[in-house]
């Protein structure tokens, strides 16, 4: 079974050698190794994919002892479990739902939620569950609660926000730390907030694009997984570039999961490290 | 010889069948026609490359008679003249010297102009007058008068800055209206002002851009002509993102010059209609 | 309610006056319009989007007149209806289903047809019929036969290979010429054939791609109508690059798909004129 | 000083480890690595970018200890001496001349040799001899004797074919095994030999691209290095794409000198291993 090793350290000479000597002493070949170094924080990051039989604890002991402070992790590499949040639009939605019933996309979906009604026939067509929740004529605190009771059920791996087009809360998000990810329809930071693509319109741009990031307290502010864009020109209305960045928020959306589902986006400060 | 005639007027039913109708009636060919409307300001624009003898009086003078508040321009298809701003990066000054030696870009670079000397020894490779106006102990507005002065030696048809480091007043683009054109190096509106790599490097983003605008007087904010984008990731410091740029921000401002000197390029409110 | 006027003609001096004012004449306002005059043969195309009522026997009757030897159509803009062949791959027929379904690609898919059972499950999913026809101890031309009967059930404007693996002949394409839709997945002529993606590893080219085009009876040698590509580099076995390319597929298959129902497609000699 | 440390062997256990041990051992600090196993033939590369001072022949020695059969090499990080080959065409030379001026390509150009005298004044701005080697009436290999008699006056790392439109001869190239650059006007393996716009013309593709590969004995058949390509339409005649392609080649060619100046292009059977 392959296993995929991260470490993050404040970067020291010799690293490198340290880990990779303890994981061929333990008997694992290295698959694939990337390894980072962020020379303005100082800190090291290394992903490795080992094959090969371990002991979990005993590897992370050996481990420990190379030096303090460093974190290690060792997952299994797997299905993740993942609830889908969106709103009304059905693009980016279809296709992580048609990516993962065929294996392009390693994920379960487990769940949908949403604060509409509109996408349960196209949902109800996989065979999995949907949740209305709307949030009319209720506290946004509510609504929230109602989401986290719905989520404790199935305990994702991570959510998506899949064109979910309400602003979750820093409380709601604490209870899913670097374990959101948000398709934005604009290039960031350019057009945050709401509307990127009329925004986009009345500026006049040559290119329309689509941000993935993780969620944080900061609206359309969190780390930024990918981005994606194409060339315009003036003949698109608003209503043109909503249909052409379609296309492209379901591409930019479903490359940042299957990066995120492999183990590969390391989250730190208010960046990522994504490794290929 | 190929004339390029160029129109533009409000919307109205059979604009096309009347410019073309009387384009065929002066015994002129349409080699290529491109036109636009814009449904939301109601503006039709049309390019039309024509080829066979004319007198440009006659025929501006049928085509006056189509309707009122047409209006109608008739262009040669030749070489363009320009001056050329530059500060001490030498990437977007160097294509533009090294396309126009060959005839890649059909301009002739009159006199570069710049407020260091940095560029001279390049510029004096190609035998063009390099013109060193600093800029140093100097009021904003007589800067700008030497820089007229030198200007209106040479009467270029359009003026490019080619990462040109100053902001020009609007006393000094009123003299040169929509005739400007400037490269700011990142994706607008994202990342508008000074030092738009380092800001893009704090904001974490995933691609790096650049943008050709008309220069008005709003700072980076005037109609754009093209963008260009490149993707990142996070092994780029800011210094390795400047050095990426370099490439895009000297093909995205060629690129514009090129349509701009073919006459592609209108300007009407804020944007600009860019044929193919 | 939207018509298409499609002209094509040896080119000659007038044209573009003459058709417009035939359509302004009866009425019609014009859209948008694009026109292209391929110099090598003498062709003119032009594709005239008009709103207004119209007796379209009348107009074609008036443009008849015009001259000899051109050729007219109208259309009106509507969902086209087609019928889908694959094999066993789902990712292209997954998209086409999923982008008609919310009306992203205008189509109405009215059967899938397929040389084996794999993909039922995922037609039935969208309550579509599915035509299992075995081509195991059956004769090309009775395999072929089947195909037409089925096919003639429903009288599709054309049809779209979807990773269809199987060679039509002369005599099954003659039933739809150019109205039938390939997606080939490498960026031809590079690696016609079988197994493109391993030719691809073989050579070490650090790109792959797709290319859609119109079926004739030259094997991956008809006319093309899109060809996308993404980078690739050394760390891609063949069988990665087979995954890699599935995305540019369903991309490239269906912008070609909605390029061709919106009759912004002209096939002469092998070659395509594609109006943006 | 930054020393770029290259390793090639069989892939067995344990080689990132030891590898980074002995560096580690002899007080260098790894600032970048990167790595790759080719598991189909079961080679192992590695690219190691090393700080702290060093003896080199020490280093070796331990190195050489790790196991039989390991390739090291260690090279310094400086500028790269090149001679160019071209013929008429200018701007994949102008563009290599231009880099290389301001330190954009971190390449010295000794000397630049042409079977014509087009160039000698576009080479003469920038102070570098020009050594004009005509082809006519004169035996290949008398020709190449030529070439060869100059090359060993400037000793170059490696040369660059830009634009150089004459075959090299097996002898020739021995002299300078996996140490020449081409750049070839398509997308490889589509459009091999001559004029390859004018055969991507008469096939109606809608894409055309440049390839950078190493030469070998095969005609446009050596390892390659990076390709590039853009898309295009119907409008484009032979002459437009040779216009457009112009940009892609240059582009692509100065990439791939990058890439291989860098250390960072590893070369075995007929493929590249290329690290970002």
């Amino acid at each position: 079974m392959k296993h995929i090793l991260l470490t993050q350290a404040e970067d020291q000479p010799g690293l490198i050698a340290k880990v990779t000597h303890v994981c061929h002493e333990h008997g694992l070949n290295i698959i694939r190794n990337d390894e980072f170094v962020d020379k303005e924080s100082g800190q090291f990051f290394m992903r490795t994919e080992l094959s090969g039989d371990m002991s979990r604890a005993t590897l992370l002991f050996a481990l420990s002892k190379i030096r303090n402070n460093i974190k290690h992790k060792i997952v299994e590499e797997k299905k993740k479990q993942i609830v889908v949040f969106c709103t009304k639009e059905s693009h980016c939605l279809g296709k992580i739902l048609m990516d993962s019933l065929f294996g392009d996309l390693q994920v379960e979906v487990k769940a949908v939620i949403s604060n509409h009604d509109d996408l349960r026939s196209l949902v109800s067509r996989f065979g999995i569950p949907y949740h209305h929740v709307s949030s009319d004529r209720i506290e946004r605190t509510d609504h929230e609660k109602r989401l986290l009771m719905i989520l404790n059920r199935y305990e994702p791996d991570f959510i998506v926000l899949a064109k979910y087009m309400r602003v979750l809360t820093p409380t709601f998000i604490s209870h899913y730390t670097n374990r959101i990810i948000n398709i934005h329809h604009s290039f960031l930071p350019a057009f945050a907030g709401s509307k990127p693509y009329h925004q986009a319109y009345e500026r006049g741009v040559k290119m329309i694009g689509a941000t993935a990031h993780i969620v944080n307290s900061e609206l359309d502010g969190g780390p930024i997984i990918e981005q994606g864009v194409e060339h315009i020109d003036h003949r698109l209305s608003a209503a043109d570039m909503v249909k052409t960045g379609r296309e492209i928020e379901a591409r930019v959306l479903t490359k940042s999961i299957d990066k995120f589902l492999k183990e590969k986006v390391f989250v730190y400060q208010n960046k990522t490290v994504v490794f290929d």
